[in-house]
This record gives structure tokens, sequence and C-alpha cells, in this order.
């Protein structure tokens, strides 16, 4: 089974949440927000390393973090890293991969998977992984994970099962809700947070681009063609620049009637905001969330510091707050303001052009 | 007249009230904490070299800071600068200078100022210079500059006048008082603050400490004799070794019958405090003392923020807070907290050495 399934890293991200610490030329999947000794990237490919060898892996990201990639990643050969020419959300870049390994192993399964989530309970979550091949193997089918909620988080996009076995058909995926909405989702009990995992067939995937997303089917097709010939990278950059922009949900998994979702409950989270890295961090007795050393702390609590290597910090008198110092940037926030980093960075951006962001 | 006129800073001190800003091997007098483009001991040389040439001045330090030093004041020679091998306290300070000054021009005029304090008004001061000056020629006056108090401050010394005249005999000195006394001081008219600022004839300071502190007189008499001769920097180290610690008020001011106070208005300030500091910093209009460039606040009032060259911040929320970054230390502490520094700087002694200290 092992040297058939592939696991495909969406490492491209770019996002400013994390600003300070993230950076362009830095952003999230690189970095150890969470003080565990290893970036998101490493975290990722360690938890699949044990399903998928590493001659199994591929990371698809922007061609500016490709030696990021290979240093977080050194097991990786640099073939193994496909850069796309620019960002098209996740349809692109998921057929992008699809089509890519169809070239090589057309009975291959695939997973794909962000490069930035945490997942706490690898075991259970291997486990579930496992299960989720072993139908994606029996069955045409599209299989995604989803979370047990534990809350009504207005940041996930949510998935509608149609039983409670624990892999159901899926009725209907739901975008980011309101706070209502999401109270309802959370009290009816027929949904799930969708983890962004997905676990199919590399014939089911193209099969579904095929009837659902023709224009990239026969674009990423021309790809499939071009692989290992003179002419794929030009492939490759026609398919992105003609290419529209659209989800892998809204563009195939809404779609498709063949979709199923595993539920699991294995410590996930997506750590999208400073707000979840302080909810995940281990904290000292009144609360902080602070690096193990160099931190002083003094009538101050319910805050998280995070602090270049061999900084130190003396904080006084903080409760709530967001304080990220970096070398070049220094921010303090309450954690109830930190909607307003988007906000931050643009007056940066405006002030001081790129050179903080 | 400008010839036989001599300045002395006194540029040894090592405080710790600016940590994490001032350091050990970068005190006070070396940094420019209210952003004027220039360090303290650079300002207090160029208030005086207008009335004293370069070749006149001497400065007492300790062998650590000769080079720093030198960098600041690139007009004077290193034989200006004189290294004391121990902190003594004022009194041999002045008295290594004063002595050392004597083999060289023994009716030379001198004049004492600490290398670290705030003068706004520098014309004003210089007249007032001028005339302790012409006073100490035609007396044998020492004398100090006394400022007009404006609050009950309880951080420094008073002098009380024996009558209302510019130049007044000096009744008696008070060293920092409680709230009660300073407000009795303030309100009844008779007190100065003492400015540390001294001017007196060679002879005449010399003719104090034979008779206030003959043991400082034989040790440093000794010295005078050794000046330009191969024992010069044993008598030093003799002088230094043997001598008790003592400062100039406690030791002779308070005890000569012919001492002399000008009193004056001219904007000064020991900037003893992050508290002064902010108090003669130029503020926005939410009464924010900043950097003028890269401070982005929001939401935030009454607070001092000091940054290193180059970095920005981003400060949200904060109200009468002191945020003080530097390369290896950040510190941030409401400013009714100041007085905690001390212990800040003990605990992280404590665990991390004299790394950051």
């Amino acid at each position: 089974m092992t040297n058939s399934t592939y696991c495909v890293i969406m490492a491209g991200g770019v996002g400013t949440r994390f600003w300070p610490r993230s950076r362009q030329h830095m952003p999230k999947q690189f970095l150890d927000i969470l003080g565990t000794g290893k970036s998101f990237i490493r975290q990722t490919y360690e938890r699949f390393a044990k399903t998928v060898p590493a001659e199994n892996f591929l990371v698809i990201t922007n061609h500016k973090y490709k030696s990021l990639v290979l240093e977080h990643l050194p097991e990786l050969d640099e073939r193994q890293i496909l850069c796309e020419p620019t960002g098209r959300n996740t349809a692109p870049c998921i057929a992008y991969a699809a089509y890519t390994l169809a070239a090589k192993d057309p009975d291959a399964r695939m997973i794909v998977t962000p490069a930035d989530h945490l997942i706490l309970n690898e075991e259970d979550f291997r486990v579930i992984v496992g299960e989720c091949l072993d139908f994606a193997e029996k069955h045409d089918a599209l299989m995604t994970i989803g979370i047990t909620p534990t809350r009504p988080d207005t940041g996930y996009g949510y998935i509608q099962i149609s039983d409670t076995n624990p892999i159901s058909k899926v009725k209907c995926f739901t975008e980011k809700p309101n706070l209502e909405l999401a109270q309802t989702f959370l009290q009816c009990g027929e949904f799930l947070w969708n983890s962004g995992i997905f676990i199919w067939k590399i014939r089911s995937i193209i099969k579904a681009f095929a009837k659902y997303l023709p224009e990239h089917h026969v674009l990423f097709n021309a790809v499939r063609q071009a692989v290992g010939t003179e002419t794929e990278q030009q492939a490759i950059e026609i398919a992105f620049a003609e290419c529209h922009a659209i989800s892998i949900d809204f563009g195939v998994m809404e779609k498709a009637d063949n979709v199923y979702v595993r539920r699991g409950e294995f410590g996930w989270s997506d750590i999208g905001t400073w707000g979840s890295v302080y909810q995940h961090s281990r904290k000292d007795r009144y609360a902080n969330a602070v690096p193990s050393e160099g931190c002083y702390l003094y009538d101050t609590r319910s805050s998280i510091v995070s602090l270049p290597k061999g900084k130190i910090a003396v904080v006084c008198g903080l409760k709530e707050y967001i304080v990220v110092d970096t070398d070049d940037v220094l921010m303090i926030c309450p954690r109830s303001d930190e909607q307003n980093i988007k906000k931050f960075i643009d007056e940066v951006k405006f002030n001081n052009g790129e050179k903080h962001i």
C-alpha cells in the first residue's frame, strides 16, 4: 500500500495574521509559533512520514519558498517541490499535484494536507488517515476529514453529515458562518469542522475535475502530458495563467455527489490566530503563554509573549495582551484587538513600504 | 579669563535606572535618551565649550568608558580623560581633578559638572556660570548653582539660602527629603534644588579639602606632586585605594562656611527617571513621548516608547506605560511602577547573569 500512496503538502500560504512573527519571506508554515522545536511544515511532514515514504511526498509552494522547504524537509529531493507560478487557490494547486502524480502513477492514492495545522493526537490521526485510504481505495470517493466541533467557531468551514457513522456521506459544505449559525451547527450535531485534509484516488479526483472544473481539467491534463518533457514548465505556466482561481471546496467538493467525511477528534486546529496559539500553548499559573526562558512577568496574566531567540523581556501589568517582538518590529496589542493586525500592517506598509512586512 | 578656566565633567556614573536602555557598558551619559541627536556628555561638553577651550576640559570616568568618552568628545586628547581606579563618590573624584589641575595651573578656576543632566536654556545658564566664575575669582568661595524648585520633588537634594539675592550664602544642605518636608521647602521659598554643579578657584577647593577632608588632602596632594612623573599612576592608585568614599556635599559643602549658591531657572533636570524623560520629551496629542519615526500607536496615551534605531513598534491599548526595547531586552512597565526597575534587574541578573545588565 505504502508505495502507491502520496502525500501532497500545500505550503504556498503567505498569511499575515501572525505578523510581525510571520513575514512575506517567512510565512507561518516555516515558523515554530507554538515553541515545539519544529516548524509547522516539519511537523506536517513527520506526521505523514510513518504512512508515506519520503520519496512519495510532494510540496506545492511558491518558488520563493523552495529553498526554505528544502531546508525544513532535507529528506526531499528538489524535484519533489512543485512551484506554482502564481497562487490560484486550492483547486489549481491540487490539480497541479494530482495530474503530475497521474503521469507517474495513475493508480495511486493521494493525501492532501495544509502545511500549517496543528494535530495533537498523531496516533489517532494516523489511524483515521489509514481508514480513509482504505475507503478511498475501495470506493470512487472524495474523502475529507471532519473535526467534531467543540465551540461555535466562526473562522472555520463546516461540513454537514448525513448519518452518524464514522465515515458519512457529506450533505453540504458551509463556509465560515456567522455566530448564530455556528451555534445552531454546534447544537444540532450534524456539522463538522472542515480540516482541509483530503484523501482520494488520483483517478477519482481527476474524474471530478473533468466533470466539475473542465477548464482546469484540460489545462492540467496538458501538464500531465508534458511531465518530463521540454514543454513541462511551459504547460505549467499556461495552466496557471489561464485557469481561474477557485477553492477545491467550492469548485469540486460542494458539487460532487461522492464526497465522504471521516469524523475525528485528534486535537486539531488550523492555528489561524494568536488566540488559537494562546489556546494551544502551555500556560503558567497566571495563564500566560510565554517562552520557557527569558520572560520575567509581574502583575501580568492571560497574555502571550513571543520573543526572538536569546532575547529577554520584562513585562509588567498587562492583562490579556499579545506581545510579539522580532528583530525589526515590536507589536503590543490586547488579545481582543488581534483582528486589527491587518490594519496595522497596512499602515506600516503605507509609511515604511515592504521593509517590515 | 578663558585660559585659566577649566571644566571638569564627572562621567563615571553606572546607574541602572534607565535599564534596559542604559547598560553597564553603556551608561546614561553616553545615551541620547531624549532623542535630541546628542548624548548627554556631548551636550554637556557643548554647553561649556563656549566658555572653556577644548584643551581645558577634563573628564573623570572609569577606564572602561575612556574610549566611549573619546568617541563622544573627539576634541579631547586622551590625556584629558582621568580614569578613577575605582568609584569613591564625588569628593575623591573632584579631588583627583583639582589636585591634578593644581599641578599645572594652581591659579585656575574650575567648573565641576555632572555629565548627564539636561539644561534647556543654555544661554541663561552660561550667563549664570559667568557670574559664578567672576564671584569665585573675587572671593574665596565655594559656589554651587541652585535651581528654583517647581514641585516638592523628593529625589533631589535641597540648599537653604540665607537671603534672596541672586548669589546667597548657603545656610544648609538637605539630602532627599520626604514628601512632607519637600512640600514645606517648596512653600517657604528658602530652598533651592542642588544641581551638583560647582564653581571655585582651585586654591579655594584645595584649602577646603585640607581643612575638612585632611586625609583626602594628603593622598591627593601626593598625586599632585607626582603629576608628570613615573609615580603618577601609583599615587593615583594609592589615593583611591586608601581614601574613604564620600560625597563632596557631605564632605565639604555642608561643613564649609564659605559656600555660596547662585540661584537659577534655566530648565534644569537631572533626568534621573523615565518619568523625567517623559516629562521633558516632546509629546504627541495623546501625550505619548515616542520616537519621531516608526511608532504606530492605537488607543494609547501618556506612554513613553524607546526603540532601537530602525525598529518599528505597533502599540495598542496602553495607558501610562514605559516601553523600552533594545537589541536583547524588552521592558514593558506601567509608569507608576518604574521604581521596580532595580528589582527587575536583580531578578534578571540572578537568572541570566550579567549578560543583559
